[in-house]
């Protein structure tokens, strides 16, 4: 893992892929899927996400106020469904599915070694937290896998891993090819 | 199009894609490209948005308190890039580049006939658009093209349009192939 610019985190979020949340209460940890979340600002970087009443993960995000957003690539995709639908108040998903857990710098939650970027976090506002379970997140620190050295490139050619979407059904669909329609990221010309 | 259940909303949104945003205001109609969105309720369906109060929508949309979310075809790619990079306060972007407006049943901004997914909204909580330009939107009555059945069907091998997903840089992700991970989605048996 190698330190990701928190101006950059928005990039890995915006496409929308299905994640993993990790949160630590009273030194036990636990790990969630996660498919409702978006980016709301650049930076630092907030986020919002719906963590259910009714997860286990809710009572410790709520204590602690940390959690983190651990990207999984596709490969884990059956291990990140298992981990959706088995309670932390259980079994330890850790051991049971086999995950490495890596300390985090600023947050008790950890990091997990077989995902791509890992996101520490802090609760930022809670105000919809009683009504909706929406948590506004602030992204304190950023780290990402070394061997992917397209997430760090600001090349439009570069090569980025797979990640997966949810269709909300227990089928995902894979990223495919690349788009690059950086040409067409200029202001129109009637707009300028 | 055809009636799409308001149930089934979240299969749309979930997965991330890149939609358009319309709005009409005093018989004038505009239309914006956006990424940062997610679900925060079955159903009704609620989704969360992130439009910024530098764009040209924003006054409409807090004006009329209505909406429509249409989802594009990976196809439409350019348009909805140049759709971002212009502003309706100079140009009629539906002229400018060719899209089809049609009329909503319940709200006054329009559809987009090039989408395969059409989402009528009301802004349901208007909390944090002081703060942090974040609207909470209900989905009150949606539409699909009837010419993609899948988009109705339960079937898991059921064929799905092709979505985009920005990295933020220009560049897109086109949603690719499907994992069917179904026989994953139950309650792990130590979880029962």
């Amino acid at each position: 893992m190698r330190e990701y610019p928190l101006s950059r985190v928005f990039q890995l979020l915006e496409p929308g892929p299905t994640v993993l949340l990790t949160t630590a209460q009273a030194g036990c940890a636990n790990v969630m899927t996660m498919s409702w979340l978006m980016m709301m600002e650049f930076e630092p970087p907030l986020l919002a996400c719906l963590v259910s009443s009714s997860n286990h993960s809710f009572t410790a995000l709520t204590a602690t106020r940390q959690c983190v957003i651990a990207i999984p690539p596709a490969s884990l995709a059956p291990t990140v469904v298992d981990v959706g639908n088995c309670s932390g108040a259980k079994v330890d998903k850790f051991t049971a599915f086999g995950l490495t857990v890596l300390p985090a710098s600023q947050v008790g939650a950890p990091l997990l070694g077989e995902c791509f970027a890992n996101l520490e976090c802090r609760v930022a506002d809670d105000t919809l937290v009683g009504k909706y379970n929406l948590f506004i997140l602030e992204v304190v620190q950023a780290w990402c896998d070394s061997s992917w050295p397209g997430l760090l490139s600001s090349d439009p050619e570069r090569v980025l891993p797979k990640t997966i979407h949810h269709n909300g059904d227990g089928t995902f669909r894979v990223s495919g090819e690349t788009l690059n329609l950086k040409d067409h990221m200029v202001k129109w010309p009637e707009c300028l």
